[in-house]
C-alpha cells in the first residue's frame, strides 16, 4: 500500500508567518502522499472583534452563530486556506484547498445537543467522507489542504473541529493507504507537566492515557485530542503528536 | 466533442439571496459539463468599509493593496465561493470551489503598468491554465466553481477580473469541448439604450460592435466585457450575454 500522512496544524503555527513558512517547507519535504488539515488561529477572533461580533459562550462552550459562521467561512475557507495553498504552490507542492462542501468531501449534520444549541456546528460520520475524490486527487499528485468546515447538504456550511476532521480523514483512508496521522501543535508532544518540555512521553498506550487522565495529569484540550487520536489508532493508523516545527524529526509522542 | 458551458455571474445576482437561489437552480438544470465563475458583489466593499479600509483609486482605477487583497481572498475565495458550492451541493450538483492557486489552476503575474501600481492584481496567459485539472474534475462529473483570484507562484494570491478569467477558462477548453461562454448580468444583454430593455441586440458582430463603440452607444464596463467576449468568440467559442435570471431561456445577445 502507498503511504499517506495526514497532518493537522493548529492556530499557533498559522498565526506566526515565519513558523508557517518553516512548517510548509518541512511539509513539502515529506515523501509520499499527504493531506494537510488546518485549524483557525487568531485571525477569526480578531476579525470578529473588529466587526463587533461578541464571542458567544454557553457553559464554557463556544457557539457558532450566523455572523460567526460568516467569519470562519471567510477566514478558514478563504484567507488561511488560500494563503497556505499559494505558499505550497510556491514550494512546488501542487496543493488544492478544500472545505467539506467542495466535491461533497464531508457531508455533516448540525449538532443536536439536549441542552445547548451550538449553532452552525457540524458533526460527521467517517463513512460519509468522499474518499473517491481524495484518491483521485492523490493519484494526480495533488495534495488536499482541508479547512475545518463541513456542510449540511442543505446549503449551509458548518464549523467543525479540526482535530476530529483530521482524525476522520485519516480513518477514512486507512484501508486504501498505509496511513499516519500527525497532530502538530506548539508543544513537543504529550507532556506529564505541561510547563516542562522534558516531561515528554515518547510513547503513550491507551491504558497509560486512561491512568494519566484519571490522575489529572492530562487535562483540558488534550483530552478530546487524545480521544480522537486513540480512536484513529484503533483503526490501524499510526499516530504521532509533535511540535509543528519538528515535522521531519523523529520526536514527539507516538501512540502505541 | 462533449459540451461545456462556462458561465460567469456578477455582483448583482450574488448580492440578492433569492436571485442567487433562482440562478443556481437554473444552473443545476443546464445539461452537459459546466464551469461557474463568480465575481465579487457588494460584500467585499461592505467588509472593507466595516474594517476601515479606504478604497484606493488611481486615475479612476481600483487598486488592490495588501488589506484589500486579504478582504477579497476572504470574501471571494471563502464566503461567496463556499456559499455557492454548498447551495449547489444542496441541489445535487457536485461542485468544487477553486481559486487560481488551487491545483495551480491559473498561475498569473502581478500586473506591470508604466504609470500605475495596481497592487495585487494578476494577469494570466490562457496557455498557462491547468486544463488537465479541469478535465479530470469534469470527467468525474464535478463542476468547478471558480472565484476571480489567481496566484503568482511565489506564495501570493492576486485579484483578477472575473470576465477575463471566465473568458480565459472558456478559451483554454475550446479544443477539448464544444464550449459556450455565457456572461450573465442584470440586463437582458447588449442594449443600444442602456435604460431601455427593448433596445436589446439579439445578435452582435464584431464590425457592428466596433461601429457602436465608435458612436458611443456601447460604453464603460461593456467595452472590456465585449473585448473579452469577441476574443473568446474568435477561438470558436459560442458567446452569449444575458440576464442571470433567464439562464435557461433563449434570450440575450449572441455574438456572431
Amino acid at each position: 500500500m502507498d503511504k499517506l500522512t495526514v497532518i493537522k496544524i493548529g492556530g499557533q503555527v498559522i498565526d506566526n508567518a515565519s513558523d508557517l513558512k518553516q512548517f510548509l517547507s518541512s511539509f513539502k519535504a515529506l515523501t509520499g502522499h499527504k493531506i494537510l488539515v488546518h485549524g483557525g488561529g487568531k485571525k477569526a477572533t480578531e476579525l470578529s472583534k473588529k466587526l463587533g461580533i461578541e464571542p458567544k459562550m454557553i457553559d464554557g462552550r463556544r457557539i457558532t452563530d450566523g455572523d460567526t459562521l460568516e467569519v470562519v467561512t471567510m477566514v478558514y475557507g478563504g484567507l488561511i486556506n488560500k494563503n497556505i495553498v499559494a505558499q505550497l504552490q510556491a514550494r512546488g507542492e501542487n496543493a488544492i484547498g478544500l472545505s467539506g462542501a467542495d466535491g461533497n468531501l464531508i457531508p455533516a449534520t448540525k449538532r443536536v445537543h439536549p441542552t445547548i444549541d451550538f449553532g452552525f456546528v457540524g458533526d460527521f460520520e467517517v463513512a460519509n467522507i468522499n474518499t473517491t475524490l481524495l484518491q483521485s486527487l492523490l493519484a494526480q499528485d495533488i495534495t488536499p489542504v482541508c479547512c475545518a468546515l463541513t456542510h449540511d447538504n442543505r446549503g449551509t456550511m458548518l464549523n467543525t473541529n479540526a482535530d476530529s476532521l483530521a482524525a476522520g480523514l485519516a480513518q477514512s483512508m486507512a484501508d486504501q493507504f498505509k496511513t499516519e496521522l500527525v497532530y502538530c501543535f506548539e508543544k513537543s508532544g504529550v507532556l506529564i507537566d505541561v510547563n516542562d518540555e522534558s516531561s515528554l512521553l515518547k510513547e503513550l498506550s491507551f491504558d497509560a492515557y486512561q491512568q494519566l487522565k484519571g490522575n489529572g495529569k492530562i487535562v483540558d484540550g488534550m483530552i478530546p485530542k487524545l480521544d480522537n487520536a486513540f480512536q484513529t489508532h484503533e483503526k490501524g493508523v499510526g499516530v504521532t503528536i509533535k511540535n509543528a516545527l519538528q515535522l521531519n524529526e523523529t520526536t514527539g509522542t507516538q501512540l502505541i
